[in-house]
């Protein structure tokens, strides 16, 4: 690795680059500049993770996919996040009566990727460090930005004395409740918004069995959907599996009714009787674990007179039913490389230039994200939905390069969100006029499916 | 007055209650509450208006409409009001040629009233402090709040120091930039947006004709609607009018382009050609007076745990163009005095059941609010509207027990603000379908609107 992908035309060692936040996006964002050669300095406010024990309450393990590994590959980090992942080729759907159906996400070796959240943070720290020359300084809370003038003072926890950083640019990966966005709040003309969604979560686990081996099919994401609630297990290298469940945190099927133990053996044992006998920790996770809420953020503009720019959840958070938070916030720091190219390191036109391309796709996902929880939740179950993803796989397996499910088109490529979300808004008319011209009932004879296809395939690959 | 309106029952002297923030709704809450017996100490982080200038920046006069008075009444205080208020009577269009056009607001001796921001203010204070025995405190701007234990810090402009003030509830009323609600921002599932609009505003004057006179008819609310932009004009007692120009603050036609007091001369000659002459002040009046932004504010819960609730602009801010601004936060005022009522006194069931009732009124208004922009600006010269604003005059006064537009529910009326919504988008309904299916063309011959009406009567008053 070292230093060999550099662009010499770009090497701007005078410019100092600031970072707030050390999390997954802001490490990333720390090897692309540093690879540049800017002086980059990362502030954080917690503690170095690999010499601390890891974050509780933040999601343990996340899925990777197309986005992700374009933007880790483009740094050369790809491969080494590889070595650690796990392949899920499909949502493998458990019912009521313990049942199971798989759905696969894509076609032929397409699949999305487990990985450790903790792990691939601390991966890409490392080699920011020791590949991009980027320092890393921890226990460093951001209290307040000059935005004017990009300096920022922070406080360090243990000694409480309060440092001023200068630099040419500030970029805020500081995440959902970001502070750099709470001080650009206060800005005339700063739109923002936070909602949360009805629903909670809390992580719980599915340990290895005793051999170390998996005890559910380990190529799967498992989803145990139940309309209002469901839950969710990735497989961890491990072994094991870290579950989590979503439900809303107050009324009918609420976390306020699992109020106590009792109640949460009782539902656990009803509402996902195959899951139940493999959580053998239920009990202590359940207290261990805190209940976590989802909030979606967006604000515009993201960027201050090419000063300041925040990235990842600092300017978007969504929610994690479509597995792009992290996807979405990495591609940010892809698109923001190909800026830095684009107006030749120039920051006042790099800012805006990246803020107004993104801003769309970033407000798009965002919406497919919340869509996404309830076809997670419910229409899986629904023939309607399983009709239609049977029809839309086999048309992506006979026509692989003239058709893309919405869900390919977001997991499997690099196509801008916002136009995945417009092409898939089509698709979605023509499949219902289609399945409603056509009278199909649920499902197709055998071999049925392909005549179909053919039939009506100028109609259904119209983009 | 005095305290002849109290009643016993009421009567709770042990109970404190702090307001924060001493604007229009913060003064007619601690009358309403003073008057009830309750200890009520009220802290404004500006000086003593009464003692002070006015506060630069904010709208110099507003209009009150039926809310307003009911809520002004309703504490014995709507006489005293009256005496410096006046009536506007409809709107009086001015057009690019300088034509006028004038549209009745209501029927009858309906009209909104003029006041000053200001003396309307001081009015409240004054009746608050003698009448009901609140206590102001000036100069207190408000660092933080205990929300758990109703305890709020503020810190004397002066002296710098900062007194703990304790007490059973705080009633935020401090404004679109409530300090009170930026604390709760921090809370889990608290729900917020601040969304500013294209546009912004600056005020601007026409003063009195030598003699003292109103220089334009002074029973109307004058406006120069020009489609992107506009200008309306109020009456003040001492024969001026206050002009507020509405314009976006950046692209085409916008404040942004008037960067110079030749374009700011040049522009105003030709586009309120029949203004302009009225205007000698106009240039020192651009200059000194702030170009002010409008923001929507919402957010969600607006109370917490029955010790803290934000009220008026603090949980509701919207722009002008209703004239509801000041109406909708008098309203909350005597929605909350009800719910007092309703739930004895007991203010962990009064907040949350004042929020619930009053959170979809104040996002219908913010609703109508901006869509009376596009109304104000652009469709009061369109011929398909004065058609309809032509007829449904005709009809209230035909049947004024039968039928209410959307503008005299808002304005004349207490019906709420989102039932006056929903019954307004019906209407809509009904009357694009009934002028598209008798082919109106844009006017009726003489007499025959009358028997239009009488033979579509029963579509037209459907409710």
């Amino acid at each position: 690795m070292g230093y060999d992908y550099l662009s010499p035309e770009h090497m701007k060692t005078n410019e100092r680059i600031t970072i707030v936040g050390a999390g997954l996006v802001g490490c990333l964002l720390a090897c692309y500049l540093g690879k540049r050669g800017y002086k980059v300095t990362v502030y954080e406010k917690r503690a170095d993770r690999r010499k601390a024990s890891s974050g509780a309450g933040r999601s343990i393990n996340l899925a990777c996919s197309d986005r992700g590994w374009q933007a880790l590959d483009h740094v050369g980090l790809g491969d080494a996040v590889r070595k650690e992942a796990i392949a899920m080729r499909g949502r493998m759907l458990h019912s009521k009566q313990s049942e199971l159906s798989f759905q696969p996400y894509g076609i032929g070796d397409e699949a999305i990727y487990s990985v450790s959240r903790g792990g691939l943070n601390s991966t890409l720290m490392e080699h920011a460090e020791k590949d991009f020359g980027v320092e890393f300084v921890f226990d460093m809370k951001c209290m307040d930005v000059d935005l004017e003038n990009a300096k920022a003072n922070f406080k360090h926890y243990g000694s409480k004395e309060i440092i001023t950083v200068e630099s040419d640019v500030i970029l805020a990966t500081d995440g959902a409740f970001s502070r750099v966005r709470g001080i650009m709040q206060h800005l005339n003309h700063f739109d923002y918004s936070q909602d949360y969604i009805d629903s909670d979560y809390k992580e719980l686990n599915i340990p290895a069995a005793a051999d170390g081996s998996h005890v559910l099919d380990k190529e799967a994401l498992h989803i145990w959907p139940r309309g209002r609630y469901m839950m969710i297990a990735l497989p961890n290298p491990d072994g094991s599996f870290t579950c989590t469940l979503f439900m809303p945190y107050e009324g009918e099927d609420s976390f306020e009714q699992l109020n106590s133990t009792e109640e949460v053996h009782r539902f656990f044992k009803e509402v996902f009787p195959d899951a139940y006998p493999l959580m053998p920790t239920l009990e202590e996770d359940w207290n261990a674990n805190p209940q976590a809420s989802l909030v979606i953020i967006r604000c515009h503009p993201w960027h201050y007179k090419g000063k300041v720019c925040l990235l990842g959840d600092a300017s978007h958070a969504i929610v994690p039913f479509y597995g792009q938070g992290m996807n979405s916030g990495f591609e940010d720091v892809y698109v923001l490389d190909g800026m830095i190219d684009a107006y030749n390191g120039d920051w006042s036109k790099i800012l805006p230039a990246f803020a107004k391309q993104r801003k769309p796709d970033a407000d798009a996902i965002a919406d497919l994200a919340l869509y996404n929880y309830r076809v997670m939740a419910d229409s899986v179950n629904d023939p309607g939905f399983l009709l239609r993803k049977k029809l839309e796989h086999r048309i992506m397996e006979l026509y692989p390069e003239k058709y893309k499910s919405l869900y390919s088109m977001v997991t499997f490529s690099h196509i801008r969100y916002s136009e995945a979300q417009r092409r898939g808004h089509a698709q979605d008319q023509r499949f219902k006029a289609i399945i409603k011209e056509h009278d199909i009932e649920g499902h197709f004879a055998d071999g049925t499916i392909d005549d179909f296809i053919h039939k009506n395939l100028n109609t259904l690959i119209t983009t």
